[in-house]
């Protein structure tokens, strides 16, 4: 191909860059399905581990399987002795995603198949992943409280553990059900911008931890997967005795953003959306804090009548916008709301990084390598002249 | 924008994504400038500092500018102390560039401007990488081998102050400059993978620690920064009894690439190859370890001669096809081939991010965020019958 095609500073945005078989968005009618499964039906039906088996071998786990699959989840269980030795060092201040950026090379130097880039031994390496990301989020937060890690509890399911690991009380099935339920929503979505990393560093062959630890640092940007975190800061600011009515109206006048409204693809509302919203009505009954839900419900309301007036219809509540209070309402604070969403995330990455290293979905994977176009000084077809340290001014 | 662009399965090859003022290529011509100046005139005249301040800033520093600029460099000298602790506890065998992955979440931690995103505070944190990826590589290198890391000698330049911590003895004048050129040489390529993966990670919003880091995931791949250790292991399999000509054309039967011959983007002699080539050279007698040089020469002669019968003309040895051999005789070990890109790249990495971030170059930027086309399974408009797991097969 010597012909060349110009899509400048638009982000990507429309421009089809490869083929999947990972996952689906229609935007303009508000579906996302997973290999094929709407994610109406996981949502009700699946749990995350059956969603991830599902992500990775690209069909539904039979029970023999699926059992199979949560054993190797346990038995990937403990991190290496020196990761968490290292861990102790860190600044207790530290930004939880920096400490996942960190924690993923120290995984690498822990697997034996590191070098092996068969599908097979990265599957497995995947599954070390999706095991190991919530006992390294679930650390760091017991050891920057000065508290011990705790160990593995192979009695409890995935989304459990975690909560037990992180919180160092057993949840109640009903807790354990919703953190399962939002790792089930947030687990894939095509290619996003996270996903977009992981699969672009991998195309130079790099192996699936350098990719992941790409993913982890695109997720943490606050027009990705940083938004969550952003949008309790919002509802945590605005005090009982504000009219929020007239708060979204001045926000939207100043030319300032809702947190959690709008998305790049949806422009209908996010189907991920609806579950999160009707789990924040029903956490916030469980346990008392009907207020905070309400909050959110009363920005939407006003939100989207705002909008309406504007002619921006396509507006509307995103994943992040009713994950913030699920999580707030289930104890997890703030700062861990983003590693959160990598813990269930970690499933599509790998998902991804192992169609892009295979190949199964495209004709022929190459190494992305886009082209810019040189705005700047030039000075000539010769180049700027150089001038000798002493003779410049 | 509402139509969509199809640039399917090419890796973005000859697709347009940005503006840039950083650098510019033209690969048939084998032009290189950095913000318009000729990597010819900065390889002879410019030493890396200066290219570093070129890059950042956009223009050629003078004498106070580039004093100041190299004292900078100095004063952010020193690692932080838990980082030293941290690596302690790793495996001797980790990957130095796993390591460095590991490394820049860390000094992002250290980091008392991460949150401000100023182009001010991106600046001074741009100088603190350039100043401590080199740190971490020979601190790294040190406690690998059970020696305490050194500290900085300021009476050394930044290639000599790097070879004096890396190996603990003070290198002659002329390696100093042999590897303050090739850092000149390997400091930006505009948007090559890694750089691209930097660009598109802090395109979220992320900080620019969680771009770097996403680079050096990139770079790692053997398609890119990693193919300089390849170069050398080939180098290095090869005895002295090898018939050079009859292995080339083996290899190329055979489908095999022979490691550090064509490039992406150049159609012609890669304009750094030509200097990286002349400075193998002259090593080579210096260390009077001229069989390397002349083993390279003879397998870049044997692969053109097969290339021109194959009607590929345009396949001519790139930047890692002598440097490998440069590396080598300044005594770095093949693992560390890799990493000392990344000193150098770094540069170019800081100038690409904060571009990124001001929009400087761009209308105006936007966050990465391709699509694909699905082409799995759905069965039908109404997705995959989701059958409960005991009626699974």
């Amino acid at each position: 191909m010597t012909e060349t095609v110009n899509v400048k500073n638009i982000g990507l945005r429309g421009v089809t860059v490869a083929d999947t078989k990972v996952s689906f968005i229609d935007g303009s009618k508000g579906v996302l399905a997973y290999r094929g499964y709407l994610i109406e039906d996981l949502a009700r039906n699946a749990t995350f581990p059956e969603v991830a088996f599902l992500l990775l071998h690209g069909g539904l786990p039979n029970g023999e399987q699926l059992d199979d699959f949560e054993r190797q989840l346990q038995e990937a269980g403990e991190l290496p002795a020196y990761l968490y030795e290292s861990l102790t060092h860190y600044p207790v201040d530290a930004g939880p995603m920096d400490v996942l950026q960190a924690g993923v090379p120290l995984l690498a130097m822990a697997d034996p198949e590191l070098r092996d880039d068969t599908r097979e031994a990265n599957v497995r390496k995947a599954v070390r992943l999706v095991a190991r990301i919530p006992m390294l989020v679930a650390a760091w937060h017991r050891i920057r409280q000065g508290l011990e890690p705790l160990p593995v509890d192979t009695s409890l399911s995935h989304a459990a553990n975690f909560l037990w690991q992180l919180q160092g009380a057993k949840p109640s099935a009903e807790m354990a059900h919703i953190l399962d339920t939002c790792l089930v929503l947030h687990a894939d979505h095509t290619f996003n911008a996270s996903t977009f990393s992981c699969r672009q560093v991998v195309s130079t062959r790099a192996h699936i931890y350098a990719g992941v630890t790409a993913g982890l640092g695109a997720l943490s940007g606050s027009l990705h997967g940083g938004a969550n975190a952003l949008v309790m800061k919002m509802l945590l600011s605005l005090s009982e005795e504000e009219d929020i009515d007239a708060w979204v109206k001045e926000q939207l006048e100043q030319g300032e953003r809702i947190m959690g409204m709008g998305h790049a693809v949806y422009k209908t509302m996010d189907p991920r959306a609806k579950f999160l919203k009707e789990m924040a009505r029903d956490l916030g009954k469980a346990t008392s804090q009907e207020k905070l839900v309400e909050l959110s419900i009363q920005i939407e309301q006003a939100a989207l009548a705002e909008f309406e007036k504007r002619g921006k219809t396509e507006i509307k509540p995103n994943v992040d916008f009713y994950s913030a209070s699920v999580y707030h309402l289930m104890g997890i604070p703030t700062d861990l709301m983003t590693p959160i969403f990598a813990i269930s995330r970690i499933a599509g990455w790998v998902a991804h990084i192992i169609e892009e290293k295979t190949g199964e979905a495209q004709v022929k994977p190459a190494l992305y390598r886009p082209k810019a176009e040189y705005v700047g000084q030039y000075c000539g077809l010769m180049g700027c002249s150089f001038e000798p340290i002493e003779k410049r001014e």
